[in-house]
């Protein structure tokens, strides 16, 4: 994902090793010797690439897979998220957070962004146990209201900062009856030196409460900015968003599943805007990358009807890596396989009925890609996934606990 | 997929058994009796119901993934399709539709329409023999030239009317520069009592052609005519098409690929056109009928900006079953789980990290189901595909097949 390491676009090298060592790549090239001690994963005839970057999810949202199936963010938020998230408990947090976090893996996700909503101490700590079992990078994004801001610095140094993976984010909702409460998340995360993580015009709708404005107002427009969805972005506001270098996240299969619209993908990539792909937890219901970025190229072809529109294949594969990194402020650490970033590495095997034969393996990654064709994922240099098959999980039972703790919550009703 | 059978408007029933016998299915409820010397498959916790009914592809595209990925429709054709199709051996030309067809099988498509272009003879044979060694269900629609048109009926009563599992249609494209050959095809298709089946404005640069216009001047209006793709259609187009009961083929995910546009398939529902979704080989470049359903709801949503517009969650998996049946006049046999109808049964296994835990099956089916959910396949009674891996079958080898037929094919360019 580096084109000055290799051919094309994104760099590739054929016949290539990857070295790793103490949690990071220390080299990628051509016969590379190997350090005794090493340990040798034949990749011959396979894809290594960089982790996918998932720059905003809601993880816990398996809880409510395929619910509300017929409503718009508004009518989605009203009948499905409300009612379930804060009927939780702590322990079934975990359950549903961990069933998440492992679909996600097991698709070549190596980075997430989890934005999570008011959450009492107790649930969080559950939260970021699922994740960190799994063993995922991850930022973790706390709303609280007024009363409940002081969790998120105590959050951030009891529960995050002690660990290798995990890294913080201030969550808030941009909307002019909010302003005072975006000031509180927004100094917050100045003093706490993270990004500022807000859902902003995802349905049109959202005009009326101002979103770009209040956070231009609160002098948060810039590069700790991260807006989520953004479009129905104006021309006065997409031309502010690139001016400041505020960050975008684009979610096409939630935008798509929620009625959203189509994001203005072409004219925020024509200013430069740093832009990641999303999987937006429950409203997009699964895990697939390859179906993300798939729908990312389409939206924007079936509205242009023009296969020239951005982003192009390699575009896109870049937008789900790199692109993704960049967004979020870790650029240089993770991203792409370079010497001296984190060891995140995914290795897809091409040799199935549904990938195979070659032809163009980047275009094939992104149109012919499945989840299933993930044949190892590595998180720091850690095995996650190797050979198809989740290191250290029974799914099994994965699924047995998340299903548990779905009919205790429905009995909650 | 019957109302009259179960609950709400698919029909549903839980707890139930299917009984199949001679290829039928026998029965369908609760508690059945076993019949002495019936196999029983326990399917206690998954989803059974009618295989995915793909009404338009070209397996044989397989030999191209990920090709031409920067083009439209004019350029994939005139880079990719054309320069491949006409170099395939015929012995390759069986490795290339075994791939394609046992990746949909896999995927849980038990019936399926593929659109062949003029073949010789003996590449037609081994054509139909990749699909009958695949033993899905198939409509093979005949393309050739004037010269070659009398191979169309020697090739249904030598090769296909043997078959159990196949039928023939006549393919065309319906353009006023091949009107004499468009009623050809017309007429060679009335006298063998099978469907005419044309690409129909995919781009709207095609209304030049005026195939619409064609089509009724030759009178191959009526429901023996499948249009795929028809995507630019006027309003009195679709008039017409919905006065005479035309079929039509979906293909949204291609339709994306090559940035054709969004079709009006809430126009034809209205209008109570009959429409089944299509996979459309090379250009959708992967067989998963799930991605499919979610896009064909999605690219309405994203246009309208409503989630009420057709097609809902239960139309879109009627659609991908009975509805395909209705399209291509096969609904009396194939489409739903009916006493007297082919036994043509997919089951879906939720009990994984991206489909549990339970909230709504329907819904989750479309927004969650991938194809390595697809547990068992069965066409006809027989088992295709059992405990998630295809039976008999060697995928290791037929895609190492693949890829040499590939490389030889490269080698001629």
């Amino acid at each position: 994902m580096d084109p000055t390491a290799g051919q094309g676009p994104l760099g590739g090298v054929e016949h290539a090793d990857v070295l790793m060592a103490d949690g990071l790549v220390t080299a990628v090239g051509r016969g590379l010797p190997t350090p005794p001690g090493t340990q040798v994963i034949d990749a011959a005839g396979k894809l290594v690439m960089p982790g996918f970057v998932d720059v905003h999810t809601h993880l816990w949202q398996s809880s409510m897979r395929g619910g509300c199936a017929d409503r718009d963010l508004f009518g989605w938020l009203a009948a499905c998220n409300r009612t379930t998230f804060s009927r939780i408990t702590p322990a079934d947090m975990y359950r549903f957070v961990r069933l998440g976090a492992l679909d996600s893996v097991q698709s070549g996700v190596t980075t997430l962004v989890d934005w999570v909503d008011a959450l009492p101490y107790d649930t969080t700590v559950q939260y970021v146990r699922a994740l960190t079992d799994t063993r995922v990078r991850f930022a973790y994004a706390m709303f609280q209201d007024e009363r409940g801001t002081p969790l998120i610095a105590r959050t951030k140094r009891e529960l995050i900062d002690p660990l290798p993976l995990a890294s913080a984010q201030v969550a808030t909702h941009a909307a002019r009856p909010l302003q005072g409460l975006n000031r509180l998340h927004w100094e917050i995360a100045r003093d706490l030196g993270v990004m500022l993580n807000s859902h902003v015009l995802e349905r049109g709708e959202q005009h009326a409460d101002d979103p770009v404005r209040v956070l231009t107002d609160i002098g948060a427009l810039g590069p700790r900015l991260l807006m989520n969805h953004a479009v129905h972005l104006t021309d006065d506001e997409l031309a502010a968003v690139a001016a400041h270098d505020v960050r975008v996240a684009h979610c096409p299969l939630s935008n798509m599943r929620l009625a959203s619209g189509i994001m203005r993908l072409p004219d925020l990539a024509r200013r430069g805007v740093k832009v990641g792909l999303g999987q937006d937890g429950g409203t997009n219901d699964t895990s697939d990358v390859f179906a993300l970025m798939k729908a990312a190229i389409g939206l924007q072809r079936a509205r242009a009807l023009d296969p020239a529109v951005f982003p192009q294949v390699h575009d896109v594969l870049r937008i789900a890596t790199i692109g993704g990194a960049e967004a979020i402020g870790m650029a240089d650490r993770i991203g792409s396989l370079a010497p001296g970033k984190c060891a995140d590495v995914i290795v897809i095997d091409p040799a199935a009925l549904n990938f195979a034969p070659r032809f163009d393996w980047v275009n094939q990654v992104v149109f012919n890609g499945r989840p299933e064709n993930v044949h190892a994922v590595f998180v720091g240099g850690r095995p996650l996934k190797l050979g198809g098959r989740l290191v250290g999980v029974e799914p099994d039972r994965v699924v047995r606990e998340a299903e548990a703790a779905a009919a205790r919550l429905r009995a909650t009703t």
